[in-house]
């Protein structure tokens, strides 16, 4: 009994692990569809975001009944209560990847990213791809140094981030369509580096403790 | 015991319901705050939500403690997973408000919104505002037909969306600051009625069992 419940958390943190993948694969291949105008490939991204929600709610029926079940305490409440909101983030930032996709998929066959701002959206793309893959890592091995990293990288989205939309706002020939699409994407992309980092927090405090989400909220509004 | 039970889950209700109200304020304060270029009033918001913050923390504990002290199962553990599920939300849809003051201080002493847009934003956050109280009063009461009433206001809300950034990229004499403004005040608004949205749905799955989110998805995504 005791052993199968052991065996159950170790389960649940591999779905995490493997949510955390797909995860991954959505914003690397909405990042292509973006740059690239792949339109099979966008829709492909907008259709496989049903198999993350249901992911999300498959972990969540698992944690419920473990938690009905084996009445954890300490540390394994703690995990299974983690592992509700580490779903939630991952669901979140899967949607975040099909909105990227729906954009590349609104603007077909012409393509959202005009060509000088097309290296800022990449390296956003590129961060956000970096960050899920690992805090996948960081949900796996515990490693908090490699969480460290996690949120260094999110501070380099941020000012990613301010520096698109400054450079946004001086491109005065920038049709609007064009700004509204490169401030929501700039959004999109920042949102998924403060969820990254709030999935490193969440395997901090499960290790340490000590939650420092009061001391130092995640930033996420640019300061332009 | 039991009793003393009883009354907790009873106070986890209430706490719940008296977060949604600071929530409630904040959003009507921030949207007076950017209508007027009430500088005193945006900081007010800006510093009022720790507050919100913490009440989310301690809400988080008390839950923790619930579960580890009372092993709750079938529907009271149901009610303790959603309150983690909503305070999150809650606590989210006070940032959004934050962002909204946030606009306003940055824009200081100019308004954010010109005046010919300044309706649609005061539409939406009048709906954020009626979207929070009565998704209070759904945690409060489980009034089933004033949770469906906030879906259909979710509605008008993604309607009024779409509607803006419509106008605002017909709006060619826009300086690419305002368009940027007007797109992301447009999406805090949005975002705040999704999670309103997502409160009554967990109220509702507490009362009837059924989880609609698999089949009726939150759109959040403008089709501009």
């Amino acid at each position: 009994m005791r052993e199968a419940y052991q065996s159950d958390l170790k389960h649940l943190v591999e779905d995490l692990v493997h949510m955390a993948s797909l995860v991954e694969n959505a914003i690397r291949d909405s990042a292509v569809a973006l740059s690239s105008g792949d339109l099979a490939l966008a829709e492909r991204v907008i259709a496989a975001d049903i198999t993350i929600d249901e992911r999300q709610v498959d972990l969540d029926e698992k944690i419920v009944e473990l938690l009905a079940r084996q009445s954890p305490v300490a540390t394994d409440l703690r995990l299974l209560v983690a592992a509700l909101r580490m779903s939630s983030s991952l669901e979140r930032m899967g949607d975040l990847a099909e909105h990227v996709a729906l954009a590349a998929r609104r603007r077909f066959p012409d393509l959202v990213v005009p060509e000088h701002h097309r290296e800022a959206l990449a390296k956003m793309a590129e961060l956000a791809v970096q960050g899920t893959h690992d805090a996948g890592e960081v949900i796996r091995t515990r490693d908090l140094a490699l969480a460290a990293l996690v949120e260094r990288r999110d501070d380099e989205m941020d000012a990613l981030q301010t520096e698109l939309y400054r450079a946004v706002t001086r491109d005065r020939e920038l049709p609007t369509e064009q700004v509204m699409d490169l401030i929501l994407l700039g959004r999109y992309y920042e949102r998924m580096g403060d969820h990254a980092v709030s999935l490193v927090r969440r395997v901090g405090f499960l290790v340490t403790g000590d939650s420092i989400d009061a001391r130092s909220p995640i930033t996420d509004v640019p300061e332009v």
